[in-house]
């Protein structure tokens, strides 16, 4: 893996509202939208943690493909979320506060994160 | 997700070596194999908790992404490890034993699993 | 294939921009970007056709898979020229007509067609 | 693209089993998937045509999408038909030939190309 594992880095960015004015940044502002992906990923988790018992217990390689390829699809549901998420804020954005091409390379930009390439 | 977790099943297949002569099974037998792919797991597992923590903070969602397509390099490269085992076994067995016709059967099902279709 | 295929559509839509004041329609309107697109459809389909002369002439199969891995990831790239396109017409009319709601539905409905899923 | 194309090449290897009793290539052997093979990419090069067509008149992005998966479904399905009789030729050989280990190589390098990594 050649990401940087952003836990690990020191400088968090600690996104504050309170004194900040323009937040023209593609964070998930909705609480029910943050809860499900939370409780996506959480499943996930557990899903990733029952893959490694099927193998300690030695299943068959098809079964645990499958398990895989599921895990793959709900990564993928996740971060269609958040892209959908992020794409009506950005519309919104141009919308309310004008910006155009900000909002088309802010969506860009995310889109080339999330496909495939 | 429509698949059923395995974990939850209680009919749980528990393979056992020791009274077991003929072993058709396309799991992992290599110690070392099964090491690695338990790390690799645990790190993705890891990997998506760090993904919550970054929900949590509000992080920016071209970041979020990144890091989810990064999981999604990482349970890729298992399950090719996954298969590249079973595919070793299966054409060892053609090899060693016969049974062309299973052993090509086996190995197609392992794809259905691991390709999109 | 379960889609149909549009050629052979008699009710094929033929739009015309003369007569028609408002068109929300998601097609390319840059000369320039419509030129692209067509020119690199048809290298694919040049592309396409060198795959069929690669069979004919018995040429192994890992280097035909790479041609059509090649294939794909050229059909991907002209996706995202399409839906980039897209994107940019749709933040650009919810900015200057409104529409918020219709344009993220319009964009969202674009990303249901093009990902995988 | 950075992959060269097969067509332009000079050297072109002409295969022939004539004057060659071991044939340890992975190409297509059998007539009928050869000829299916073929077919299925001269409708896929049809369908290519079909959207430059779809493009020229103006179609909406989301239609072209559309179509445009179909194709790299398509792609992926015959992709896979090849990489199945590899897959066959391989375990076949092994168990007639022996070589294990060389038929591991083939199959295991047909896949590297095959998925996406």
């Amino acid at each position: 893996m050649t990401t940087v594992f952003p836990e690990n880095n020191p400088q968090q960015h600690k996104h504050s509202h309170k004194n900040n004015k323009q937040h023209h940044h593609g964070h998930i502002h909705s609480e029910e939208s943050q809860r499900k992906i939370i409780n996506r990923l959480s499943r996930i988790e557990g899903h990733v943690r029952g893959i490694k018992t099927m193998i300690n217990e030695g299943r068959d390689c098809p079964e645990v493909l499958i398990q895989i390829a599921a895990i793959r699809g709900a990564l993928d549901r996740v971060a269609r979320l958040i892209l959908d998420e992020h794409l009506s804020e950005c519309i919104t954005r141009a919308a309310e506060e004008g910006g155009i091409e900000e909002e088309i390379a802010a969506l860009k930009s995310a889109l080339d994160r999330f496909l495939p390439s």
